[in-house]
């Protein structure tokens, strides 16, 4: 079975972290959008690509959970799941661990919606079928994963 | 009676916007925080002076409810509360408004606790009494108005 | 005689630090950015509005020379001056100052051109006269009092 | 022979765009980071190991030119060389091209010292000899292949 989330890798840059020796709380929003671009981008379709057909799909709400402090030189891995999507709104999952171990350093979660140029709604499911499906795909497979 | 939260004015910086034309949504997680060390510095005390003191803050969670998009050219005002304090912990309440009209934009709430130098955690009331005291009168202010 | 150029007053930030303690050397460069943004809203034009009427300023080249390193606490002076302007191409010098001192701690350039919606060059005095007015204002003084 | 240059990929992240739908130009000056220091990583010493050794390489000047604007989407090759190298100082030459052509896209340069803990300056060739010849093979590398 095809892979329905992605585990994304990356390693902590100095210019995230802040005096404190530590990556500053307000780049775990980054990562997190770098991993929920790069789900979209493997499992569904290339974000610049729907902003090119006319799809925006902003932040409606942030949270993050922070349990262990990342540092620079630490390599993470960034596990991202699709956990709601009803063809109007979607919500993302976010965990990441440091990559030589199992420990979790941090949560997060996003909303979203999906808007047309002029900041309107979308009805994905009529109006791109398509990728509606591909999206809705992610979540079904989350929602059985978990029963 | 002395005023006991912070209404934090600034202006949107160009380099705080994204491809999308608006305020990206990991700055305003940077809002906060300059609207909290200024709550701290005009109400208890400047955050570099407790970080001298071996005091340091970190951030527990994090979390944004974004309303309406802020754009370069905004001036904004950060309505900023402490909504809890035990001496232990802190959660701090943000409201943001544009300057030129009383819609709401953003919402959003951080949670704190205190740690020395080794990241262990401090007993406020103990070690910093008089600290702890003035922390403490943030939080009652607002218990009392929202009875 | 009306003041030609501006002395922009700020605080460094809690999240523009890195883990060596100081500014991380990439945030002077934005600092530059909100100093000459201001400069034009001040005494030329508010660049919101500028972009209204279908002219950009991109950034050419940048450069910066860090002398002392800045702090979070610092309360900074960045004092920004046209040294260029001949309606097609600009340039803007830096300097930092700390507050408390008049020790130099930090120096800078940017060039600029002005360009229309189709990344064109727009012959300012042509098209702009009035702006191209102001502009140029701008720097003739600064070459008569160098002289 | 082994190589003595890096040529570091990476994409463009959506929040490192501005408003003008290109990457911002601060954050050039932090991807020629990300560059040196995997150059350093990879031909010479993770830096959070120097760090740990009590060296720390400041930034003392950075400039940049950028040629052609870089967009979302983008994936990028940075091409970088030590340029200078004399124990006490070196300069770090940045080459940004898109990975599609060969187009380049923006030209970049950053100089640095050697400091102690105390921001003391270190004599590399006596305190580290090892790290030194390291360093020092870099240069005499692009020294030869420019003759």
């Amino acid at each position: 079975m095809k892979e329905k989330h992605i585990a994304y890798k990356r390693a902590v840059n100095y210019y995230e972290t802040d005096r404190m020796g530590i990556v500053h709380h307000s780049n775990y929003i980054r990562y997190f959008e770098e991993a929920r671009l790069l789900m979209l981008q493997e499992l569904v379709m290339d974000y610049a690509q729907m902003e090119k057909m006319g799809i925006i799909i902003p932040v409606t709400f942030a949270e993050c959970q922070y349990l262990l402090p990342l540092r620079f030189g630490d390599e993470i891995i960034i596990d991202t799941y699709m956990t709601k999507y009803d063809g109007i709104k979607m919500e993302v999952d976010y965990r990441i661990y440091r990559k030589d171990s199992d420990v979790l350093c941090t949560t997060g979660r996003t909303g979203h919606c999906f808007l047309d140029e002029d900041l309107k709604p979308i009805r994905m499911k009529r109006k791109f079928p398509e990728l509606y499906g591909k999206l809705k795909n992610l979540i079904e497979h989350v929602e059985k994963e978990t029963k």
